[in-house]
């Protein structure tokens, strides 16, 4: 029998059914694209990955994570140590997503002030 | 007296007041993302628009259409015609944006069936 994994392709993120949308959401959440981007600098303890996003909550960042672990971009490692920590971390799958999405918030940092000093950005 | 575009002359979206950071969110929301898409394609009318983004309101195609536009990603071009109609497009901005965008789901649509056929994607 033909399974899930041969049947689906390629994705269509158009697609509201299609397995992709959901990722889509996950990857691109308002969390999860700065997630994404700081663990590309570094494997993070869950505190240090809080404070160096600025605004995210422990409960927001924890179900961002959760979601980015299911979505096998992340990985969570669970050290025996006292005290006890937790280490979050890309996957191979997880450098590959987070580098497009670093491209994508490079063009947006290097052109922002040409957003912003648009026409139609001071009219809005 | 320096002007706010000079001042800012590279973003940082882990910085929370930077105005990179909402410019982010309206790129990447659940909706931005398939506009930018689709726009990306041609000039489309509303309408169009709507059949193409499966599952997308009126409404929440209409707002992310006016925060894009906002942003100087996306022109709102109303033609005086009998009946009236509305078109939409990208400017050099947007399809700048646009492309990055692009990139990333290309991604995410070739890689689906790595992503949900992975062991952390089952275990989840």
């Amino acid at each position: 029998m033909e399974s899930l994994t041969d049947r689906i392709r390629r994705g269509d993120v158009l697609a509201a059914a299609c397995p992709s949308r959901a990722i889509l959401r996950h990857m691109t959440s308002q969390w999860g694209v700065l997630v994404l981007l700081v663990l590309r600098e570094r494997t993070h303890r869950f505190s240090a990955l809080r404070r160096r996003i600025d605004g995210v909550s422990e409960r927001m960042l924890a179900q961002t994570l959760k979601l980015l672990e299911g979505d096998a971009l992340v990985r969570r490692v669970a050290h025996a140590t006292v005290p006890p920590h937790v280490d979050y971390s890309l996957t191979p799958l997880g450098e590959e997503a987070a580098a497009h999405v670093a491209q994508l918030t490079d063009w947006l940092e290097v052109n922002v002030s040409r957003i912003i000093g648009s026409d139609a950005a001071i009219d809005a």
